[in-house]
């Protein structure tokens, strides 16, 4: 039997194995496989709990509080920022065996899960009521449910139906101190006592510990159809954003690409684009079979304006795949530029997108990096890709200074450091910028009164 | 010149006097008109503020907080609840002069408030846009969009567009040390530390005063149609409610009436209604003109079921006026019955309406006393109306129990005691029915580190 090398203390470790019984992991091999992220830091944690219901989230918590151990929560660790690495060490608490579906009530809209529910598995379960949870993070199918509500998740569909904050009814969470609150109840209207629930949503596991969730839905629609539009450049085409978002048919998706993303998208992924096209946007309509038309026409009306090169509205599934061909041609083709990547997913007023992309292209030349801007246009949520070698020391040097000028523009535009990603430890330190120090002292007070000991997820969200 | 009367310490008044000039009020009588509410509670505030801008508000703050004087944040007293009846006293901080909108940015489909500004007001000045703000109280003309934040105030349109939490994207706003803190950012996406905006949404001026809010608004519909339908009981009106929330087009309005509801409005109000019908469904779809039909369509198929009495379509805005004649016709025909009304807002999960109706009638039975249901049914918010006699001891007696058993009913089904009202004085004593006892000490936790002297509307929303 190999001994166990972990730093927990021993009476906790004999504890912790009573309790969770194969749920408790020391292995150093098996510890490793949970101690990275999606943003390629890694951590090794002196151990590894699966538990299977809040009773043993509780007695966990309680039992890593005695002992002064930290906690991280984690899905599947598929967020970009870190923030389920364990870097303080202690436990990590994978939610895979808290994965069930515990009810769907269409008439209700919606739907109660654990945490470690993947969200393609749950929008599988809902398809049959005509139902889905809107949050659609790129990462949907092996995500889970209790992660996208960590980080806040988003996706393409949160121009129309908002993001996991927006999403979610109720929640049951396990606090730093072991206990178990209920907040929220299961209906659309609610005005009685505080709303802790969605201050849980995005906090990242460091006030407490979700262990189940009433998840508001939305009908499915029965149709879509995708929109291409192309434009001289990004002027024009952070106009016609402006005017897809002032008029009456929201669009369920409003993907940008900037001029770089549209070259790499044709002369490397091979993608059917002109050449003379400065920027594009892929805008998607759904709705019911009857009118979807009607609102394809609306959009596309609002996509006509100064410095459009070409329309065009996909008549089928086929043809609406060829049309997101070029947005999906784009992640393989930026790793031609750079072997590393900064992907930033700052925010800002969709009519500050130009200054944006401009102050985002100043900011290229200057550093002599390529950078390559795409996103969620209608929520003015841009990924900000900085490519670089981390071989070559002073384009590293330059990549991280040219990301927190990004952020500084982003703040000055009225934005914000990231629209879904979250901060975890990949933004942490820019946090004083965009949060002043009373409004940042509250959120410290705040997190104190539910993790008086600061076990929960150590070093995340929050600058020391 | 008439001798202050007020009990505030002599050098606060001073301070004050020199600070808001005819801002700060001390005269009784003038006290008197700002220490009522919609609860018809009323209580003598010691001085009422009037101040300007935020500066003047964290000085008023800062100077009661060093003189352990209570504020009581009020918009125009339109709440039902008594949230803003100053029962310890103190200064009655009153937003009318800061009543500015200070910018409307369609593109990014969002305006920035001070807090004074009225709702209906907003909406005139949104109106030339193309855009509105979701939240429509049935105080919508005179009340205060501080005051909608403060109270999570709904109205019918929040089964499509949300309630106020539902529709704000940053705040600033004073805590109870006169800290400045800006919560949130201009933008549809987040995840950028904790959500302490939504946070304050709801939170009835008890963590901090609102000076300013940055609003999500709604593209105006370009069209409207009403359809009604009649019942022969509650019964298949609830079943017919789930079917409409479970089919793809959202209503845009939703609202229920009980049996008795009916039967005021035709045998009092007059409204044309056959004597068949045991409940009423009112139900508006919104949108563009050219597919209006067919989503009044997809409503009128999904309100077709068994126990359908008449179903009726407005053709044009006569004819929705003539349809709404019966809801309009309630609230006069209510008085009736009772001079004196307890209208509580309890809210359920849509598919258990049809449990809150029939264990209201019981309790009716039981009580001796009318009460009737009506209210927003697409949230499940329904407005239970116990009617009594004041002045009858028996009766005061057996309405206030009564009450006590309509939030239970709410609870045992899933529900809570408010969707939209909140919760200010009436309902106080009931928070630890709705909220678990580590939930709540939670609650008071977070309210101390806004508020750390405990001056920002004493009494109201957690129990004592």
């Amino acid at each position: 039997m190999p001994e166990p090398v972990s730093a927990l203390p021993a009476a906790l470790q004999r504890e912790m194995a009573a309790l969770l019984g194969d749920g408790w992991r020391t292995d150093p091999g098996e510890r490793l496989t949970y101690g990275f992220d999606n943003s390629r830091r890694e951590a090794l944690p002196d151990a590894v709990a699966l538990p299977r219901d809040a009773d043993c989230v509780q007695a966990l918590v309680k039992a890593c509080r005695r002992h002064g151990v930290p906690l991280v929560a984690r899905g599947r660790g598929t967020n970009t920022t870190g923030a389920a690495v364990p870097v303080a060490g202690g436990v990590v608490v994978s939610f895979e065996r808290m994965d069930r579906i515990l009810g769907i009530r269409a008439g209700d809209r919606c739907a109660v899960v654990e945490p470690g529910v993947l969200n393609g598995d749950l929008q599988s379960a809902l398809a049959p009521h005509g139902l889905f949870w809107p949050p659609d993070p790129t990462s949907a199918g092996y995500s889970t449910v209790g992660g996208n509500l960590a980080c806040n998740a988003g996706g393409p569909r949160a121009v129309k139906y908002g993001a996991s904050r927006d999403n979610v009814l109720a929640l049951t969470a396990v606090t730093g101190t072991g206990d178990l609150i209920r907040c929220g109840s299961a209906t659309t209207k609610g005005a009685t006592g505080y709303d802790l629930q969605r201050l849980l949503v995005g906090s990242e596991g460091t006030l407490a510990l979700i262990v189940e969730a009433t998840l508001r839905l939305a009908p499915a629609p029965a149709a879509r159809r995708a929109i291409r539009a192309l434009y001289r450049d990004v002027a024009s085409a952070a106009r016609a954003v402006a005017r897809l978002m002032a008029q009456p048919v929201t669009p369920s998706m409003l993907e940008f690409m900037d001029h770089h993303a549209v070259r790499l998208a044709r002369d490397v992924g091979g993608a059917d684009l002109p050449g003379d096209a400065g920027a594009l946007l892929m805008i998607e309509a759904d709705g019911d079979g009857a009118t979807l038309a009607h609102d394809v026409e609306a959009l596309m009306e609002a996509a006509r304006g100064d410095g459009l090169v070409s329309l065009d509205a996909a008549g089928d599934e086929a043809a609406r795949a060829r049309l997101w061909a070029a947005r999906k041609a784009l992640s393989p083709a930026l790793r031609t530029l750079a072997p590393g990547k900064i992907n930033e997913d700052v925010v800002v007023p969709v009519s500050r997108i130009p200054e944006l992309v401009d102050g985002v292209q100043a900011l290229a030349a200057r550093s002599r990096l390529p950078i390559v801007c795409f996103g969620h246009a209608g929520n003015g949520n841009l990924h900000v890709n900085l490519m670089y070698d981390p071989a070559d020391d002073a384009q590293r040097a330059h990549a991280t200074s040219a990301m927190a000028e990004v952020f500084a523009l982003a703040i000055s535009l009225g934005g914000t450091l990231s629209g879904e990603h979250g901060i975890g430890l990949a933004k942490r330190d820019f946090i004083p910028r965009a949060i002043d120090a009373p409004t940042l002292a509250l959120m410290r007070a705040i997190k104190a009164q539910f993790d008086p000991d600061g076990i929960l997820n150590p070093g995340k969200l929050l600058p020391p």
